[in-house]
């Protein structure tokens, strides 16, 4: 894969310039459209940026966020066919002022939700990338792209970034600011970064936050790592339990304390909460495309959004009431480890682009609006990557950025 | 004031039929629009809406919310001149669904903060409506339109709501979702209705909300009030000094338990944490027009804009731990008493149209996410109306909005 600071060290380092590293990027991304077709347009015009942190980085931006310069179709072209919004969204606006090119508009399903674009997993083209950040995965895991921006509601960053063995962090609740982007459920959409390594992931994310600290120390201790199951989501595939097992094994022998945690039924029921939060949310949220443009919703957010009707708001009251209970009791948790150990996703990639995958091993902690990195490790077979998640407290994306880089690099020694 | 439910009373009862009711509304507005200034844009095409709670009454909504047929100009012609949205928001869906009609967009302070329309206080031309839904809020207090959505991120509803002599209620956070409502702090910004009464606001917000437990019950229990002067807020005038003792005294006849509470200093920290987190949300909400169309930024919210700029992460992160602290410690406050009664505003509105007033006395509740609601029931010298705020516990609109019409009685007994 791309590293943001490998481009950078070497724009430094007088081995290429900001504006070749940028072509360099497009044509990478060029050179593999056609088979993994990650980009709904890409920037015809680009160009290296203003001088700062990412001057000479050319960053995805999945087409469901704002951009002025760009038309933003939200993967539904039928409702939102050659929009134009005015004005960039906040996460836009710090990636320009942060010195950053956009490379292009990825693709998305429709809304974010789960009607699948035509992008092709970089490492199996019969397989799905995953969703709905699936451009921003593809294009990062495909080694064309340094950096990209997908969001999470359910599971739209981890799972698509283990399918496609990239990077990613689904950063704490709002640490980085949603306005201009389309909103599916204003509780847990989250904006999330794709890329090449875990200091880059940190890297991008100080930069686009102006958060220092959230660069990563050089070393410290191991971490105290806690391996949960999720027996509430139900069963993992055997790669699923395979790549988590050999993540706790490697993270062990690399002398971090690792050992399993239960959780108990409040987690079940926060986890069950997730659904009906989401769903409540996103009848709202796209009341005007159901109730104007119904026959223009694509069929899967359409079946959603019809059965979301049936919720009232009782049943959503109680389930906000749920989570915020489980947010207290997440603090339990973490009395005596740094981090948890989980699934990124159920196993490899499904095959064929219909399916997007299965978000539920994510839902809890977007819920939670606890940071999340994916790390990959481990391939199945048909060449599948397969990664790990882990995550950390609210408000601790330093935390769980740390901890992942010592998960990563015990894998690479193993 | 026209009345939500006297309207929907004659149109029942056959004494009119919905589409004369609308077109009442709209010739009423024509009549005082010279006047008062309260519409960027009225619906020259305004027909009653299909069946529904709200069939009848043409509601106006600030022009900082998305509709699909009107342009949506944020009080900022200047950058979203003719600036027409796809879709509508959330909230005016719900109020098409509920049949209302859209009577036009009201006037509002550029992008919700500080710079003025040329709206005019109808009780006084010479004065200001307040803001920032300033025409939502002058409007409704001619008594040319029974009903108007307006926003509300320190104080920009009860304030103008106090100042024109229109009930208002500014809902807990998020009771109404904000999706398609400019953005201006996401922690903040909520949505809030202007009525003639408090038996239309419980309406109207029971229609547009589905909640139908917010209707309120016939009788009930004289409520018991807490008086709280905000000291840390500074004082208020000598009349808003007067209308909140005349409240209290009321109340206190007409068999309210009424007793002074003493807020300690750590609600005054949040106080000051509401305004740190304001502003720096603002910078990264306003971040496109900031960087792309700094000229064009009107002059008042520009000036809030440069100061947000010296805004650094650790202070906006310290004042949402004071947040999340003194939203805890709110709850003890409510140990013993069913709502608080305390200034809508500092005293009646200030002459001139240049500043929209002081929305000192409503920070805190809104940095709580406690439904207020304006009770009018005072005036002052030059025919200025001064209301008073009642304030519950998050979550408990149903028991401000009963605590409101208690006062509200107990006034009109006087």
């Amino acid at each position: 894969m791309m590293s943001v600071l490998d481009i950078l060290r070497r724009i430094e380092g007088g081995e290429t310039t900001a504006e070749n590293a940028i072509r360099a990027t497009m044509e990478a991304i060029a050179s593999k459209e056609d088979e993994i077709r990650a980009f709904a347009r890409a920037n015809a015009d680009a160009r290296a940026g203003a001088a700062g942190p990412l001057c000479g980085i050319a960053i995805g931006v999945k087409d469901i966020i704002d951009t002025a310069d760009f038309v933003t179709e939200m993967g539904c072209p039928a409702i939102y066919g050659g929009w134009q919004p005015r004005g960039d969204a906040a996460i836009v606006t710090a990636l320009k002022q942060a010195g950053a090119t956009i490379a292009g508009k990825t693709k998305t399903t429709a809304f974010a939700a789960s009607d699948a674009p035509d992008t092709r997993n970089p490492h199996n083209l019969a397989h799905t990338p995953g969703g709905s950040s699936s451009g921003s995965a593809a294009a990062v895991g495909a080694g064309v792209l340094p950096l990209a921006l997908g969001t999470q509601t359910a599971g739209s960053v981890i799972r698509p970034a283990s399918f496609c063995g990239a990077y990613a962090i689904k950063p704490s609740y709002r640490l980085i600011p949603t306005v201009g982007v389309k909103c599916f459920s204003w509780s847990l959409d989250t904006l999330g970064l794709f890329a090449g390594g875990i200091a880059d992931l940190a890297y991008g994310l100080a930069a686009l936050t102006g958060r220092g600290d959230l660069k990563l120390a050089a070393a410290g201790n191991a971490p105290r790592i806690g391996v949960v199951a999720q027996y509430f989501a139900g069963d993992p595939d055997p790669d699923g339990q395979a790549a988590l097992d050999r993540a706790a094994q490697a993270a062990e022998r690399a002398g971090a304390t690792v050992r399993t945690i239960a959780l108990s039924d409040i987690f079940g029921q926060a986890w069950r909460a997730q659904h009906i939060i989401q769903t409540f949310e996103a009848k709202h949220a796209f009341g005007w495309e159901y109730s104007e443009r119904y026959h223009d919703v694509p069929p899967g957010i359409r079946r959603t959004l019809d059965s979301a009707q049936k919720i009232e708001p009782a049943a959503y009251d109680d389930a906000r009431r749920i989570a915020h209970r489980v947010r207290r009791a997440m603090n339990d948790v973490f009395a005596d480890i740094d981090v948890l150990l989980t699934f990124s996703a159920p196993g490899p990639a499904p095959s064929g682009l219909d399916s997007t995958g299965d978000a539920k091993f994510n839902r809890l902690w977007t819920l939670m609006g606890m940071p999340c990195v994916n790390v990959p490790g481990y391939v199945a077979s048909g060449n599948l990557p397969v990664g790990v998640q882990i995550v950390a407290p609210f408000g601790q994306d330093d935390r769980a950025l740390y901890a992942a880089r010592f998960v990563d690099e015990a894998l690479k020694k193993l």
